[in-house]
């Protein structure tokens, strides 16, 4: 073990009772969509952006039960960003975390409305954060709305459809990722310092860099894997964005290259945070582990 | 004309208005997400949620621009549910308002993520609205988000869905038709009030009243508008509920019964308004003009 993996471990296991407290009771009507709702975001993942959350607060200060509400809304919006991507109508992936995608183990139709219902749940969650500054709770939804909307990760995911059988050169990929997975990523770090008030805009300036770059640097990584890795670890099917004819960092740049550009994103990110002490060392790991995990 | 036909005009030139200003550039990247984002919401439609947000402020006595973003979020959300309804895996739909449903237009995965964008617009609209006191704001998203997710709108569908070729009795149709299409309608009322800052309890008790029979009365009209409409008023195929097989008022109660029930409902919402002035007197005419639509 070691004082990341603890760390990750521990959001794991918060955001998890978090969410459990969260999502509505399985046993009220419509129990099917409750159930799909709870299927679609609990027992699996990586759990990191609550994480971003929980890191960022602690950063400026706060490690209290304030950060549980929009440590759950980042991963109630990637879990639905998850369901609707799954669908057959867009990466139509049967597997998701080893595990049947949500409209397979139910249907299609309930998995959109899963999607639907989370996102209202994500907002709804913040506006009664345990945030004493309503105004801070005000601008965390403002921050999130705008994350996840065509400007943001939806956008991204519009153009990663639109990209499909395209030649796309370094700087519309990127685009596309700082859109897709990038904007929410960043989000989650700002939100996690809006739950503390102030801490200054230069130090926010600097959690912006550090997000950008682990958000791009995560893409590359999951793009390598793809071509590289292993079935059976990563709980789905490798090369799968090739035969898609999907652009990709490995495609464009070649392994090789992919590789040294995620590295050069690590560094980045960890440069990004000089002038932070030991309190920021979980998240100069954390970039390290991002261009390092196998799944 | 009459004040009520020049009321509602006047009402969907404001939120079109708005809406226009309010919906992204078309010019802007993603190119074919924001073309669509307009297409399933400009030109056409009663706009009768934005409204209710213009009829409820004014009633409180806020007739300025505060109302238009809560106005178009409204909007945006009922945009949002039906392009999501229409979509083959739900109602499969090809037409909407006498024109090719988004998913026909552009493509199944567009519509997803239109619907998905359209709903992030909203709560940002309502978070940036023009309403100085910051706790309304926040209550706005509050009252929104719970009335559009799983325990509200969504599930309303999801009960919908659930119910093809079930027999409901008139309580589970009510439940699922207050959930459906009751909740959005009433948060629009409370929405356009909350722009107000304060009404006092029992005012807005009233208005709940006013909302769940409008609600509630416009449903049953539209199911007795799908069994003995004008295709060519309606803009869609009469019958289509009875050839899925979907519960409705004239199936359950017969068409004179149902008739009845809905000149019931307008009553009870018109006798709600009871203490109000001549400032509720388009609020009235609206209830009268609900069951006596034929479109």
């Amino acid at each position: 073990m070691n004082p990341l993996t603890d760390a990750l471990t521990e959001g794991q296991q918060r955001v998890e009772a978090a969410l459990q407290h969260a999502l509505p009771d399985p046993a009220l009507t419509p129990v099917t969509l409750h159930e799909a709702m709870r299927y679609a975001v609990l027992g699996g993942g990586k759990r990191l952006r609550p994480f971003l959350v929980y890191q960022a607060g602690a950063l400026f200060g706060e490690t209290g039960s304030a950060l549980d509400a929009p440590a759950c809304a980042v991963e109630l919006v990637h879990a639905y960003s998850l369901v609707h991507d799954d669908l057959p109508a867009m990466d139509d992936d049967d597997l998701r975390r080893g595990q049947p995608t949500c409209h397979r183990a139910y249907d299609e139709a309930t998995a959109i409305l899963v999607g639907d219902a989370l996102q209202a749940l994500a907002f709804r969650l913040i506006a009664g954060a345990e945030v004493p500054d309503i105004a801070s709770r005000l601008a965390m939804i403002e921050t999130l709305s705008q994350a996840i909307g065509s400007r943001g990760m939806v956008g991204g995911q519009a153009m990663d459809l639109g990209a499909v059988g395209e030649r796309l050169d370094a700087a519309e990929l990127e685009d596309m990722h700082i859109h897709k997975t990038g904007a929410l990523i960043l989000a989650s770090l700002r939100l996690g310092s809006l739950c503390t008030g102030l801490g200054g805009a230069a130090a926010r300036e600097q959690l912006d860099r550090y997000g950008r770059c682990i958000g791009l640097a995560f893409q590359v990584q999951d793009d390598i894997l793809d071509v590289s890795g292993d079935p059976a670890t990563l709980g789905k099917v490798s090369g799968a964005d090739a035969r898609r004819d999907k652009p990709s960092y490995p495609g464009l740049l070649g392994l090789a290259e992919a590789k040294r550009f995620a590295m050069e994103l690590r560094d980045e990110a960890i440069s990004a945070l000089d002038g932070f002490g030991a309190e920021a060392d979980t998240m100069r790991a954390l970039a390290n582990y991002i261009v390092e995990r196998e799944h």
